[in-house]
């Protein structure tokens, strides 16, 4: 019942030695998204140990290039190593366009389908559900059109407490209808749902915003969020070059996430110059306790009960992420 | 003087942990020359230390991807470092609206001219020429069109005997005439140029070529040049493949190099399903002794002098390359 993150990007558009442009994986009980996919992002999977078999939805947030590059790529490795699985590609209209163009020289066709989702509205839409999630596109604010994701898993189904099926000699088929919230009857009386069951679990979360201008318009969509990756191009003494091209400051995701009242924030998308990328993480924290500045190759685990900690493995490290009490 | 070559990826379609796909750098003279992009070359010129602010051309074979597809992350990190001095690519006429297309969203323009040089030709073509330098387009056979690349120095000026110059009082524009190869006029009588001068040291010279066919249709081209990179993506016991997909054994590659009696041969574009590259080396040896595997970071250093040895430099080792007697 995995609900995990893996950075493969952490930087901004100018690659370094140790920052990649934006990719991540999001596995969410074994469905692998890859979100944004810069150039270089099947080294980063290969060299983090992500299958990229595994990968059958991909979602890019805009064109600039450190979010699409690696894109072509990816496909054409797919394709080598005989993939017939079909991939679904969510991002803007015109990167169906850019793939065919760019593909055609090697395939006429791809040797697996690729089944494009063009994301164009301009408010909160729902663009992928299963059983167990929802995936939620939001428009956000930049220089060319961008969109945040959101994932939830779906509520889960009320526990139902086993000595009560004893008790009321409680059948199979009620027991499905228990777990969605069903009352039951036995000699004449309703025994309410709350009676038989306990809460379920709380579902797990996780949003990705990156490019954007700082802004609150999504706060209510993405209030109480568990995790929320945001960008945090420059330091707030670069607050108008952040403005003018249209990024966001590590104090401003940090007041982001403290007005959201999420459990942590991760930041990201790191201009390389600055040094030291501990100053982005102090900087969100004067806002906002609960911060960590991403780096490739970290990992973020969900805990499947949310009463538990939240871990980030780093290199051979391990530990437990500091969780806004707030949400707890 | 330099005449240095630096391997950027030396592997073929599929990128691994330490082989990546096709790029390396010639440098001749301080005009730098990209040679081939695929993804990742950007990460690639960082690792190896060659700054692509060096970079004014780029030559690509061929629209496989892997061998192109790290150009619009290079163009990219160009222009974000504020390059402004025009940047010529050469490659198959259709690369030029490939880069337009997929440039586009991020540039209306970019902030530096490119300046787009279609191979087109069908024999072998001058494509750049400068007082010290051509470069001639050569047709291989692939599934695609696809080019090789031939850099040759210009014959350098005859060297003058500097005794001479005060026994037969000879003036400085008299110099430049002799150094072309006039004879002089004294008292009535012809001192021949030979008298004169020594033969100048030969002229330097690499070619490049990936991927093909074997064919022997550019020996002529090709005869006697100092170094040749040619793709060895399979061993010979999988010729049928090799053909099958157009393309050369390690076996074929030696007996290329052989007949084309040239210096040294390196042998690149490996497939990944052999787990060790001196199986490479080894096969090609056995057609023509003179033969090296290359590695991603390999830089190999021509003497100015062709009379003294070619340097391999890997890693923290430096040796002599072992060069075909015939030609010394």
């Amino acid at each position: 019942m995995r609900f995990e993150l893996t950075i493969l990007g952490s930087g901004s558009a100018l690659p370094t030695s140790n920052r990649n442009t934006t990719a991540q994986v999001l596995n969410v009980l074994e469905r692998f998204f890859l979100i944004d996919c810069g150039e270089g992002t099947q080294h980063q999977l290969r060299k983090f140990k992500v299958s990229f078999n595994h990968i059958n939805h991909i979602l890019i947030s805009h064109l600039h290039g450190d979010h699409f590059f690696g894109l072509f790529g990816l496909i054409s490795s797919m394709a080598l190593v005989g993939r017939d699985r079909a991939l679904n590609i969510f991002g803007p209209p015109e990167l169906k366009h850019l793939l065919q163009t760019v593909l055609k020289p090697q395939f006429e066709k791809t040797p697996f389908p690729i089944n494009f989702h063009p994301l164009n509205q301009q408010s909160p839409d729902v663009i992928y559900e299963d059983k167990v999630l929802t995936v939620t596109a939001f428009p956000l604010k930049h220089t060319v059109p961008v969109w945040g994701f959101l994932f939830k898993e779906k509520p889960r189904l009320r526990k139902i407490n086993p000595v009560k099926i004893s008790e009321y000699n409680i059948s199979i088929p009620e027991i499905q209808y228990i777990k969605n919230g069903a009352h039951i009857e036995r000699n004449n009386q309703i025994i309410s749902n709350e009676e038989l069951t306990h809460d379920p679990l709380p579902p797990r979360s996780y949003a990705f915003m990156t490019d954007t201008l700082f802004s609150r318009q999504h706060r209510d969509l993405l209030m109480k969020t568990d995790l929320i990756y945001h960008e945090a191009t420059f330091l707030h003494e670069n607050i108008s070059l952040a403005r003018k091209t249209t990024h966001t400051t590590a104090r401003q995701a940090g007041i982001f996430a403290r007005e959201t009242q999420i459990k942590h924030l991760l930041t990201g998308h790191f201009s390389p110059r600055y040094k030291n990328e501990s100053l982005f993480e102090t900087e969100s924290r004067e806002e906002f306790k609960y911060a960590t500045a991403a780096r490739d190759g970290d990992i973020i685990i969900w805990p499947y009960n949310q009463q538990k900690a939240f871990q980030l493995i780093r290199g051979n490290d391990q530990w437990e992420l500091l969780i806004n009490p707030f949400q707890k």
